[in-house]
């Protein structure tokens, strides 16, 4: 039998890192009492019938005595907001259970709460995995939620976001030249254009243009800003009708010109009180149309869409600095 | 002990679903020479030193003597891009390797290409897995790739998407009532403008204003539609100017008025020669910016930013079916 290669540890755990997984904390009681808890991505199912699953603990993990004897454990798959209870059960020493709320299991083995499936076992076998014993448990009983999973891959947290029906196509394309719903440019205009729809009625209530609106909230972001700043920050956006704006805004009362500070050569815009009160109503009817949508799309896809888009923003909007940072770290 | 109270088959399956993970094809060599694979979802790291990993077959499965009776097999570590080879794998009977580019392995087993990670391995052990039998292989060499990996969740594939770090929060909020850059409206709007910045000036070169541009792509879309399509079709996103477009586009000879058919009663329009002809140069300009931004977003990222904006618009765009669905199948 050909003796293998030397194996590089860390290439080794790389490629391992290659194949994603779900994330679990497997727990118990020791005989003393004491609650037991390890953070664990190497579970899986094995047999439906027994119902086995298992999992493998390393030899030199201070909890491995207490799993070789005890009779039940419980495996807890977390849901994707258990990121921080993944990171606790992960480290050493402290009390992992500390605080947390807290069922009781087959064996009084403590049950962790808000997972997207639980599975309590009596240990079935246990078998040698080198450096790892491996556990294969009989499910006593389960129970599961409709929560999202927390994933793990390349050594990062994911989140896992179903993909589409294979044979998901645009539906049409009468001039094989046109853009098909496929088109980024396509989906995130029409996104646009149907949010903001949403919006408008709340703005013509308000009398404000959609490019009074953006300024307007833009104004929100910091005391104050000359309008070259507005106009950097809104460049692509508002690239003529900034300065028609802002002196819109002004003649209606809801922003002025501010005292011009030393070193500044140019005048800066500040919200008055009646234009920050209409941001106000108009930023809380905004947010009531987002928690509509977000709702109806669910909570998996939500959060991912936000982070996409902020990596998209990322690569194609450098311009958004001049809103979001401080002005004063750059000069 | 207590005996385990009855477990529902189907039920357990679909809490063991809600553990993710990735999706493998092991493949090994019959003594007689045939090609064997398997899909299998039950695959895990074991041990690092030595370097174990394990996976679990069914008893019942045709390929199980083979793997119980071949001294390597591999395991392959599929790509997002991977679901067919899933699929086929997952099947019976079929010659499942015909067609396939393979590679030899140890053993002469069969290698597939185009994988995330693939492991090479000699059986180490074999455990009793109630009706699986579980092995576990030690790994004699290892390949990896960059391609992100095929998940599996909920009986359904699906991408994994890496989280934000820890921490990563909007960076500024002078005023408490701001929207934040995490508000949905604000990174729609933003991603829309900003892309569609990097396509303006090949419209200013064309001529055309955004709204044309609307209007002129809609129209590649279908042979003919009415103005009250048009309007209907692009509801929230050109409420006013619409009509104001289309005379704009037939002024500038980019589309016309078609012969009325019979059992319409509006005029039809649709683009001319030099409308269709501008149209694929505009189109052509806006696939390159696409393609530009889409690869500095990555290739695992921007294939589920798309799906989620089609998910989203599924929520808030009824009135795209306007445009995207066969007039013939609704009348």
């Amino acid at each position: 039998m050909s003796q293998p290669a030397a194996i590089d540890p860390r290439e080794f755990r790389q490629a391992l890192g290659n194949f994603a997984t779900g994330v679990t904390i497997i727990t118990t009681r020791a005989a003393d009492g004491t609650s037991v808890g390890v953070t664990c991505s190497s579970f899986n199912s094995v047999s439906l019938n027994p119902p086995l699953v298992l999992w493998s603990l390393e030899n030199a993990a201070k909890s491995l005595l207490v799993f070789q004897t005890a009779p039940f454990w419980a495996v807890h798959v977390l849901a994707t907001d258990q990121e921080e209870l993944s990171s606790r059960f992960a480290r050493r020493g402290e009390d992992k259970f500390n605080g947390l709320e807290l069922e009781k299991g087959l064996g009084d083995i403590p049950l962790l709460t808000g997972c997207t499936a639980r599975f309590q076992c009596r240990t079935a076998f246990q078998y040698d995995g080198g450096d790892h014993t491996i556990f294969v448990g009989e499910v006593q009983t389960f129970d599961r939620s409709e929560a999202p999973p927390l994933v793990f891959h390349g050594g990062k947290y994911a989140h896992a976001t179903r993909r589409d029906a294979p044979g998901t196509k645009p539906r049409s394309a009468y001039l094989a030249g046109s853009f098909g719903e496929d088109f980024l440019g396509y989906l995130l205009g029409r996104s646009h254009f149907r949010f903001f729809a949403q919006i408008r009625p709340h703005l013509a209530e308000a009398g404000l243009s959609d490019e009074e609106f953006y300024v307007l909230s833009a104004l929100t972001l910091k005391r104050s800003m000359t309008a070259g700043e507005l106009a950097a920050g809104m460049e692509g956006v508002l690239d003529d009708s900034c300065r028609k704006s802002i002196d819109s805004l002004v003649g209606r009362g809801l922003a002025y010109e501010a005292a011009v500070v030393a070193e500044a050569l140019s005048p800066e815009y500040q919200l008055t009180e009646a234009g920050r009160a209409c941001a106000l109503r108009l930023i809380s009817a905004a947010k009531a149309v987002e928690s509509q949508v977000l709702e109806a799309m669910g909570e998996a896809d939500a959060p991912v869409l936000k982070s996409l888009l902020n990596r998209l923003l990322s690569v194609i909007d450098p311009a958004a600095a001049v809103l979001w940072e401080d002005r004063n770290r750059k000069r």
